[in-house]
């Protein structure tokens, strides 16, 4: 491996949350290793750690070892610059979506200028739940069988670390890419929604609209969607800044 | 899934040879299933059927249900036109390699055309021998981490898999295909390896020269890196139906 390729590792990491079988977390690590990923990231895991996990490991007790355990995804998020949620489900409401090769040609673009990202799994049973999406700016689905789509938490993490290893050797993207403008980071974006729901609770604008939750969702899609970068954020913020002493 | 891009998936038999852990046998019928693959031959198989194997199908039971069970490696390759040994080793002897992104490309070509692929998979702890690669006519390899490279059997199945399917996907072969000339079926092959081998032991050629397993596989490596034509095929087998009346 070249030291020039290992930008696109390094800066990527793995979220697994609400994993129930912890043989999956060993078995997701060694998929993990295979493809040159080590950022582990275990949210509120069940029990874990456990003989299982590092059985199925299989010499990537390194990568289980050094794993970050959060208790809310949040915090497994902080310092992000693009957070992709991983989704077998086609989800009713609209999401910004991408196959796992579109989204690994981004990942090549957004890393090798240093930024993060992270790719979060979601539960065996369900996958991701709305609440656990709404904090993702893309919804990666894994292309397959139309009449049945049932990979494996660990499966899935698999195929898409073998898709990034793929698309990061081809390299055919380092030459011809500009440098991205900084995008904004997870914390700041969760600050901006906080600053964003307090300036239009403020407003009364929930009250004469419909529910809270509901506006504050599509509020969140929109700009999760856009991918804000840290300048246009700026100006959002200064325009909530702005608004909110008008109606004082 | 069209009609049309059926025949890449219907043409393609997995085969695990000498699996040790059933529940990898399970898991390997889901990954084949969550990619369209449906054909699953098993070679002397350790504890199976059990229920481990059926757990972690997780639904991919029918493909579980139509393995069809094989004493033999030469038993699970009949009728087939294209045999891959998948091996993570990267092996002393010299043998015609592709990574699993070329195989799967000649996996469009040969199967869109009807022709039988067969992809192998070895056993857990050791992957295939070298007397079942003698079997195979090209190794392919998935590529990955340099430092650690531990596929589990079902991840490989997976990655191979998902690799096939969005090469389908993409069609992108389809239009300027040429229609492959008839490769020789494994069967034939076979045969004429036995009938090689009888004629070098009638003129004595194993005796005056080096050891005669060590011979036969270097020239079954030979004719199996060219991947014979059918039409090639019986010209060396006129030949080596002329020199043995000369001989007697």
């Amino acid at each position: 491996m070249k030291k020039e390729t290992n930008y696109t590792f390094d800066n990527i990491r793995v979220v697994m949350v609400n994993t129930t079988e912890a043989g999956n977390i060993g078995a997701g690590a060694r998929a993990m290793k295979n493809m040159c990923l080590s950022h582990l990231y275990l949210v509120n895991p069940k029990n874990y750690p456990c003989a299982m996990a590092t059985a199925r490991a299989s010499g990537a007790d390194d990568v289980l070892a050094n794993a970050v355990i959060c208790k809310t995804l949040s915090q497994a998020l902080q310092g992000v610059n693009w957070i992709i949620g991983a989704s077998a489900r086609q989800r009713t409401i609209k999401w910004m979506q991408m196959d796992v090769v579109e989204a690994c040609v981004e990942i090549q673009k957004i890393t090798t200028f240093g930024q993060q990202v992270a790719v979060v799994f979601g539960s065996e049973k369900s996958g991701l739940t709305n609440e656990e999406l709404d904090l993702c700016q893309v919804l990666m689905t894994i292309p397959g069988n139309p009449d049945y789509f049932s990979l494996n938490v660990a499966s899935a993490i698999q195929v898409f670390g073998y898709q990034n290893f793929i698309l990061n050797r081809q390299g055919l993207l380092k030459n011809t890419l500009n440098k991205p403008f900084k995008k904004a980071g997870f914390d700041e974006l969760e600050s901006f929604y906080t600053h964003l729901r307090q300036v239009l609770e403020h407003l009364d604008y929930f009250e004469e609209k419909r529910s809270k939750a509901l506006l504050m969702r599509r509020l969140r899609r929109f700009f999760n969607r856009a991918v804000l970068e840290k300048e246009e954020l700026a100006i959002f913020r200064g325009i909530l800044r702005n608004i909110k002493p008008f109606q004082k």
